[in-house]
């Protein structure tokens, strides 16, 4: 195999790559990331580049004929023959979640649940430091070392039967005798049992440092907590690397299972995200990777296989098996985090395949285990994945919304990055006004403007109950375009993509659908329980997407059930939130186990119920109006 | 610097090395170990060889005047300066240790405690596999991989809260799969918490196996066990690499603690000698690392330290205190052993820095804590360690004797090994028969060899009570030697060394320290038990020195207790066979940790009780008489 030279444009990044390799890998290489929702299959059209000098070998894809004559090829197609020049335009590059996460804290801090659930449980962390003063050996009181420090310790926990690791016992009879018999011991502590990870001489100055990580699909956040006082000093946020793998949990799934290398690709993408946001935070702290003890992950179940290399191959085979429920604890060294190597890591328990740990994070945040209300949690993303019940009885689902909210299968759709239309206004004149995300010019809509576009087309009757495009109301922006009726949001001289930004009726369809799924998983989830929706007395909306929705759209449009507002609460990042929570208390980590074993996990695809309910709810916004009696008025 | 080819003759080895290493470490480098008593410190001049042609560097040693005269040069004070033939005779070289080694399993075989130990504790194994049968999942009973798994092999087993190890978890779900859902598990076990480190699909063909290991100072022998059976598969042993450092603990933790990178050079050479023994038992058995899942060593204090990598350098301060007594348990991996990475590896615990975990392994196997007698434990070597006690009350004690029984500071000393002089008989006109190991010619004297001369030259009339060499006798085997009065054993003509091989004053007189300082140690012990000798029930000699005893000889010279012969046993190597019990069975394993604790250590270097009785004792057999009522007689 001979070598090439790619440089991308306009970064002027060069490496030279073995000839053959496709653009999308070559630019991950180079540390470029492009969209890519199919995982590199050549079928979403996210990845399009140009090619400025050189050869390659380019192949079939789904390309836009706009594109293809704008000379674009799919970087997922284009394999490398020599030198290349390549220019990645902005449209194809992942966005800097920055933003949007710095956003998404401002929004969490007002929302409605924020008594810290950490009140409830207590500070028991899972690392801890304790200084203790021994006294000096002699000739007559002659016991070793390390019985001595573990008499000391055991004096001042009440902890039996404490161990050590082999590296901290290697350094110890040097560390207590720098220290003049007062050392400071880093312990973690699992089922009671500590073990003794390190040892500094006199009283160290810093706490010990623990990180909880909610490991989503789409973005990947790290709190840096101090374990000794529970206060989370800094927090970062990025897209999950594992994107250029294919957007949704089942794309790489097989991108895993199905190339070579592939699962081991798509661990070293999540542990590079990881370690590059702690590395930011341990840097901006003036901390090193030995300063952090312990880890908690929160994610769902395919993140978490991915996370920890195992198998993911059978959750996406019927019947849905999951490897493993709970996972294994290990150490920081086995996974490569750049933390202490014998940092405790821990991963949030799922339920089943689709129902995962983030999941379970979020219904001990908000402790439906305990709640005497009839309470739904739910995070809607590519699954919505839904929680409910009271005290005495738990139940969840997950059902497949598509990635439509995620801008996924929607000709304009995108990410909630700047740019994206998040919120519009139609008068009667079917003239519109839009807001977005950052004030900038708008390149597409996410799923709140999705959410919101379905709502006030209905409202302005562009749609019927059905999702068509009512005849007669041709004008400039409802007009018909290649693929059937459209609604021009944003005409291309005032868009930040050079063309216009529209809606078609395939995209109607398709939120719909969407949407129609989440409130047949709700309705499912009731019939098992035997209760109406009005009885639901409490519902908290989880997830990035649930901060930004308009809950009067989200009641519009059918897709959350039609009770008082103030039975809603937006609770944000609850994944990462409980991670936090049982960062810092063995306590509430032991609870999360116990949440999972009893929230039953109802498996939708079985028998007619949800099915039935789904084609029931593709109506704007059912067919059964009584369900939305404030719609209906 | 630059590089050297040193070739070795007659191995006909070549190497190539940095100009300024060592001859010692040179030829150690390439495999081919030399005799060192002194941890390359030029002062035991028993590393002798000759340069053949090229330039070295040679300092001053300790040589003797004909080894200089021949063109010898000590191999640890040549420094290499070029390219170099070097001649290494026989005498420098370590000896193999398989001869010996086969010599004490067959007696002990016929030793007389050889009631298995196992059978007070019965079978219950660190390491075990266990074959589960498990019921396929559907979709309406879809619990993940390993609960099913965890649930099945907690109904085989009654064992609650099993986990896995990562490795195994990665593995799983294809394993469980290919075996149609039944699977061999192999389960290591740990204060009643079990750890799936393997999971294999169907009926496993092999069981686990376990190592046993004896880390001795001068010898390691490890032995294979099927853990479903207990049975010992085979065994095999050979020198402590670690030797080249020096021949005691103390010289080796002065190198391990006084060099730069000492203590990781002492740590690589001791597991370099077990991996290499259990390659050999692997090679010979069919069986691969993977197939070895736990081991148990027992070694003395300074030994686990080094086995660890623990620093090991306040062993030798005082007051003399160990990092640790109860060590880590760690994994394969942790030390690079040539076994399963997650096998299980425990490590006997120590009493004190002189009393480790190899006494503690053989009090175990005499089961001394649980005696109605009064017994004494006892394993000779540079080290003299004792325990004295039965149910009721423990105490334990080292006393140096120097590494006289070793063949260390004696003019002709040898190691047990083939040649040496191991029996003699001398008739009143001072002829001399000779019985050495393996029959071969004489090359020097062991211990056992040395005990017997004094004891024969007393009987004889050469030496007197004080180990003086009497006047009025001399003839061809009484002479004056260079070094004072002498006595030859074997004449140049009939020995295998090419010149004679003799015993001188000094010699006796360091026999005599040797002696004296066992029997002081055991009085020592008598005393703060407020005990006479004669009170001692019973006494069990362990080690492989003891094997090879004579004793109505140790009596004779009063190194042993003059109580009748039948209160005597030899128990062996009990170190190996405490580290197999507990090896098969965890309740020994914590029982040890219990004796280990009940073991009172006794310090003899405080207070004048050890230094009275020991100029008592070097007389021969002592000064008082009454003390040696056989002998007397």
């Amino acid at each position: 195999m001979s070598r090439c030279r790619v440089t991308f444009l306009p970064d002027n990044r060069t490496l030279e790559v073995e000839e053959g390799l496709d653009l999308l890998r070559v630019a991950a290489m180079a540390g470029i990331e492009l969209k890519s929702s199919c995982g590199g299959e050549g079928t979403c059209g996210r990845c399009a580049v140009a090619i400025k000098e050189g050869r390659a070998l380019v192949g079939q894809g789904n390309l836009s004929r706009k594109n293809r004559e704008a000379g674009y090829v799919l970087a997922c197609r284009t394999l490398v023959q020599g030198d290349l020049v390549v220019e990645i335009p902005a449209a194809s590059r992942m966005a800097e979640h920055q933003v949007l996460l710095e956003k998404i804290e401002k929004k969490e801090i007002l929302a409605e649940v924020e008594k810290d659930p950490l009140e409830k449980y207590g500070l028991e962390p899972f690392s801890r430091k304790l200084t203790v003063e021994l006294t000096e050996p002699t000739i007559y009181e002659n016991a070793s070392d390390l019985s001595r420090l573990v008499l000391g310790l055991q004096a001042l926990t009440g902890t039996e039967g404490i161990t050590i690791s082999l590296a901290a016992a290697r350094t110890l009879p040097e560390v207590l005798r720098q220290g003049n018999w007062q050392v400071t011991v880093t312990m973690v502590e699992q089922d009671g049992r500590g073990e003794i990870i390190q040892v500094e001489p006199g009283r160290a100055t810093k706490p010990s440092y623990g990180l909880a990580i909610d490991i989503g699909t789409t973005t990947v956040v790290v709190l840096l907590v101090d374990t000794s006082t529970g206060l989370t000093i800094d927090r970062a946020g990025t897209h999950n690397k594992q994107f250029r793998f294919g957007d949704d949990v089942i794309t790489r799934i097989i991108y895993a299972t199905e190339e070579s290398g592939g699962q081991q690709e798509l661990q070293r993408a999540v542990l590079d995200t990881i370690n590059e946001l702690v590395d930011r935070l341990l840097v901006k702290n003036g901390l090193t990777p030995g300063d952090v003890h312990s880890v908690v992950t929160a994610g769902n179940t395919t993140m978490a296989h991915l996370f920890l290399g195992i198998w993911p191959g059978y959750i996406r085979l019927e019947p849905y098996i999951p490897a493993a429920a709970v996972f294994p604890v290990v150490r920081g060294k086995d996974l490569g985090l750049h933390v202490h190597p014998e940092a405790l890591v821990l991963t949030y328990p799922a339920v089943a395949s689709y129902v995962g740990g983030d999941i379970v994070s979020g219904a001990l945040v908000v402790d439906i285990a305990n709640s005497e209300e009839l309470t739904l949690f739910i995070d809607i993303g590519t699954n919505g994945e839904m929680v409910l019940g009271n005290k005495d009885l738990l139940v969840s689902a997950a059902c497949s919304a598509g990635p439509a909210f995620e801008g996924g299968g929607i000709s304009c759709g995108m990410r909630a990055t700047p740019g994206a239309i998040q919120r519009l206004e139609i008068d009667p004149r079917l003239e519109v006004k839009l807001d977005t995300i950052g004030g900038e010019k708008p390149m597409g809509i996410c799923g709140t403007g999705l959410v919101d576009s379905l709502a006030k087309l209905r409202e302005a009757g562009v749609i019927d109950r059905t999702g068509k495009f009512q005849p007669g109301l041709d004008g400039a922006r409802r007009r018909e375009g290649n693929d059937g009726p459209e609604f021009v949001l944003s005409w291309s001289q005032e868009s930040g993509i050079g063309k216009d930004v529209v809606i078609t009726e395939a995209d109607v369809k398709n939120v719909i659908r969407a949407k129609g799924a989440i409130f047949a998983g709700i309705r499912s989830l009731l019939q098992t329980v035997e209760m109406p929706v009005e009885a639901i007395e409490r519902i908290y909306i989880a997830g990035g997407f649930g901060n930004f929705l308009n809950l009067r759209d989200t009641v519009e449009i059918g897709m959350l059930p039609d009770v008082p507002a103030e039975r809603y609460s937006f609770v944000g990042n609850t994944s990462v939130k409980g991670a936090r929570v049982a960062l810092l208390s063995q306590r509430a980590f032991r609870e999360a186990l116990e949440l999972a074993r009893k929230m039953t996990y109802l498996e939708l695809s079985l028998g007619t119920t949800f099915m039935d309910e789904f084609t029931l709810a593709l109506f704007l916004p059912h067919t059964d109006l009584e369900l939305f009696p404030s719609v209906q008025k």
